[in-house]
């Protein structure tokens, strides 16, 4: 019966080794205060995090004062292009937060960010397969926009002689979330994209769905810029999150090195993969799409450093 | 000088074998001969084979009146899905050709022939991303849908409240060609295959594009097709071309051994793909969406056993 122990204690050893590999560790009183005291700034995704749809998620606008106050630099890193960051700022306001324009990074703003980087010419023009944040930030950076949702509202109808015109000055076609998609936009990013020579193909993110409404998912930017892979086989520059692109911009800003900086978010996939691309501490808050389940499931290879109920959790461990 | 001879000897010799490797053969006098002798079936595409849009492609009536008076069977088999086999027989006649529905196999009537050789509930539903073509082969078949074209007129506002019912009793959404996708559709089937146990996702095709008017080409199944992989992550069940699900009913039908069969098709991953993986000869016609420099590319790597310009060559060529 030894060798029958043996093997069981090394099978006690391997299972304790998946553990260890598979590691979820959630956040307690001890890991909130060694966290907290060796982060600058807190990168915090919104929808999940800080909202949900547009119900403010319980005890974060405490939790958010509670880290101000103790000298933490705070910035809202957001795939959802839908808005600018003028119009961000303006949903925070309304939710009774208090943040401004410079604290928030949105995939609309990398995009017009990524084109101005690469000095993108003010005489070519951009198509966009998206809504009315990205044109606002494109137009902000002064670039000139084609599309979004006002070919929302045109239509075609396929019969022998038709042929569809579209301009070859676009050198860039940009595509997020579109809840104005349609045939029409469909055949005109991908004219650019095949027919421009040159033509970048820019995704503000890949999300397969997004909290859009209060109630339910619904189909994200990665919808869109698959649609468009589908048609041109081609793939896109990817300028949000788990991208690393926001984080030069978020290093220039703040002069902060990544090692003191943690990602907060609610996707493995995007949020603490790019929290983690960069360098930074992750925690995984269970308040939007990731279930604990799924976290603890043996087939996700993503783990966060820790994980909590909510962002509130980190100030209420603080004071326990 | 000696060594140096040699060497260029083996040069010689490894661009002759890269050249094997990478054979294209023209049909000539010879070959057409011994083609149409081995051949009892010859299997055509449709668009760039048979017509481009609307147009029909000179010299195919004389070809395949010729191929029938010497006793050959002719099948088409197209992935449009948009129309049905009976629309398609309605087609050729327009065009002045003598075809049956008998002899059409369309991805639209395939994907309903799939659901019934999968013994698919009667009193489940399915809803279809497509066109016409695809409700009507699915109502014949006994099939209760949703969606279509009617749902294309169908649109909605992203609100804080806004809830998206979908029907739980759908087991199968089929997405094809649709040129009247948009957000409403990309939601409703992302519900069904997400939410809805057991339902199937099932492609028509997934070609990138396709000549759906005579002079251009457009977005083809293959990017709506992408785009609910895209919100779904998940991928379908291809009942189109290079699948060989349609094979399995022609050799039902026909009881022809496959190496007596040709496919003729102006694509090289679908119809060159498709005759090949089914064991049949293969004919690529330039008439088409494939160039001579692609088929002679060296990143090509499907070569056809012969090429013409158009389906006339074959018959053209008997008479040299």
């Amino acid at each position: 019966m030894a060798a029958g122990e043996a093997q069981e204690g090394s099978e006690e050893r391997r299972e304790g080794e998946a553990l260890m590999a598979n590691r979820v560790r959630p956040l307690s009183p001890q890991t909130a205060r060694s966290l907290v005291e060796s982060i600058d700034a807190f990168l915090f995704d919104c929808d999940g995090v800080i909202w949900k749809g547009d119900k403010l998620i319980e005890g974060v606008p405490e939790a958010l004062q509670a880290l101000r106050s103790m000298g933490k630099k705070l910035v809202f890193v957001t795939n959802n292009s839908r808005k600018s960051r003028k119009q961000y700022a303006k949903k925070f306001a309304a939710l009774g937060l208090d943040v401004s324009e410079d604290e928030i990074f949105s995939s609309s703003f990398a995009a017009a960010m990524f084109l101005k980087l690469k000095n993108f010419p003010k005489d070519k023009k951009v198509y966009v397969v998206g809504e009315e944040g990205i044109l606002e930030e494109l137009e902000l950076a002064g670039f000139t926009c084609l599309g979004g949702p006002g070919d929302g509202k045109k239509s075609l109808q396929l019969k022998s002689d038709l042929w569809f015109e579209h301009d070859k000055n676009v050198g860039a076609v940009i595509v997020g979330l579109d809840q104005y998609i349609n045939f029409y936009k469909l055949q005109y990013a991908t004219l650019c994209i095949r027919e421009n020579p040159g033509c970048l193909f820019i995704a503000t993110n890949r999300d397969a769905v997004g909290h859009f409404t209060d109630l339910q998912e619904w189909p994200g930017a990665g919808c869109m810029v698959a649609a468009i892979c589908g048609s041109t086989q081609r793939e896109p520059i990817v300028v949000g999150k788990p991208s690393t692109f926001v984080m030069d911009f978020l290093l220039e800003r703040f002069q902060i090195d990544t090692s003191k900086m943690c990602m907060v978010g609610d996707r493995l996939d995007t949020d603490i993969l790019f929290g983690q691309n960069a360098g930074c501490k992750t925690l995984l808050v269970l308040s939007g799409v990731t279930t604990l389940s799924e976290l603890q499931s043996p087939s996700n290879s993503i783990h966060p450093d820790y994980y909590a109920r909510s962002v509130s959790d980190v100030i209420e461990l603080l004071r326990t």
